[in-house]
């Protein structure tokens, strides 16, 4: 593995309907793709139950362990929706009604016809203290607690949350990442980079092998921080 | 959370070029449809680096935790595919080469003009005591020891492991599912939708909301083992 001086990151996906194969997710693909771009190095993602013993103790657990934790999913106005009030536990901090939250929530369905009732209220219910995350998608925020970014499950939401974080968040150096395809077997190569990485310490060599109409071949990824 | 006496698994998919972002994972949605569809329980999943610590500390964790561990990725013939060696020490196990795995891999390389070199023939190293699992693609076989399946990472090539796999384990009873789709915002059902799951304690029903050419809507799914 690269050693790199990197911000660490895990993402955490919350939702049974992921787990239950009902719905595919989609969201740990882009938040590594994202985050690899600005140079924070993802050193793992877990998909989890809406559970909240189960949410409290991988929150207490990971948030230990790295400089950022991004989750997804559970803060909708549901009763399955229960991921805030897990995160706030997991942190003995109380939920409150959110001000701001609740401003924006009222500003998004004033005149649509579509009531505030008291499940939709639920999404202005935010850990006391914590920053809002904008929802330009659908107004109800997400927000960061500690080193917790906790956004939308929805795709289009949380990607749009997370452009918003991003630009709060500090960067790393950026790895840099060459892609060379060949069409030779990844077993014929495999000695010689073997090698490669063994002489040159600050890099790291990948390889994929791909299959397509009858042909096979490898790409090599090779990845370090410094560009020579 | 459901409460079912079905039979409780763990998903792991082992590579950095997923937690990069570079390949986008379609291992765990498989894996997590299949095991629904046979009454398996998926409780996590996980995508970690290809870091042996990593390995060998999750998998001790976590095959301690649940009935099976399904793992996918790192077992072909380049120096960056270490899972198998890996799980071998996480259970104290040698890796040697497997006369029936060489077997399978000398037929197949035969006669295509591909030398059968030391970087192929490591796909043959096998931990002592573990069951191949069979590689109707590609021959290199993956392996079961303990309550760990290990499978390659390449989608068709797991997907064709894992139907072998799922013919040797023990199946659960089927959650049953029934989804229906309303064009009432989540928010709008949120409520009586709680006081019905409060009150049926065998059921649990899960709130997706959509959104299409400007509607919205909600999916509701309810899951239980009791047809009635």
């Amino acid at each position: 593995m690269l050693t790199n001086n990197q911000p660490k990151a895990i993402m955490i996906v919350i939702g049974n309907e992921v787990l239950s194969g009902r719905t595919k997710d989609r969201n740990i693909g882009w938040v590594a793709e994202k985050l690899n771009s600005i140079g924070i190095n993802l050193i793992e993602a877990r998909i989890i139950r809406d559970n909240q013993d189960v949410i409290i103790s991988t929150i207490q657990e990971l948030s230990k362990k790295v400089d950022y934790i991004f989750t997804s999913g559970g803060i909708g106005p549901t009763h399955d929706d229960i991921t805030t009030v897990a995160i706030a536990k997991a942190f003995s901090i109380q939920v409150k009604k959110n001000k701001e939250a609740l401003r924006r929530l009222e500003e998004h369905y004033k005149g649509t016809g579509i009531e505030l009732n008291s499940a939709r209220l639920k999404m202005a219910d935010i850990p006391l203290g914590a920053k809002l995350i904008d929802n330009p998608v659908s107004a109800a925020p997400g927000f960061n607690v500690k080193n917790v970014y906790v956004m939308a499950g929805v795709p289009k939401i949380m990607q749009a949350m997370l452009d918003g974080v991003i630009k709060t968040i500090e960067n790393g150096s950026k790895t840099i990442s060459i892609s060379i395809g060949c069409n030779i077997g990844e077993g014929n190569i495999a000695k010689g980079l073997e090698q490669i990485e063994t002489l040159q310490k600050n890099i790291e060599i990948g390889c994929y092998p791909w299959f397509r109409a009858g042909l096979a071949g490898t790409n090599v990824v090779i990845r370090s921080m410094d560009k020579q």
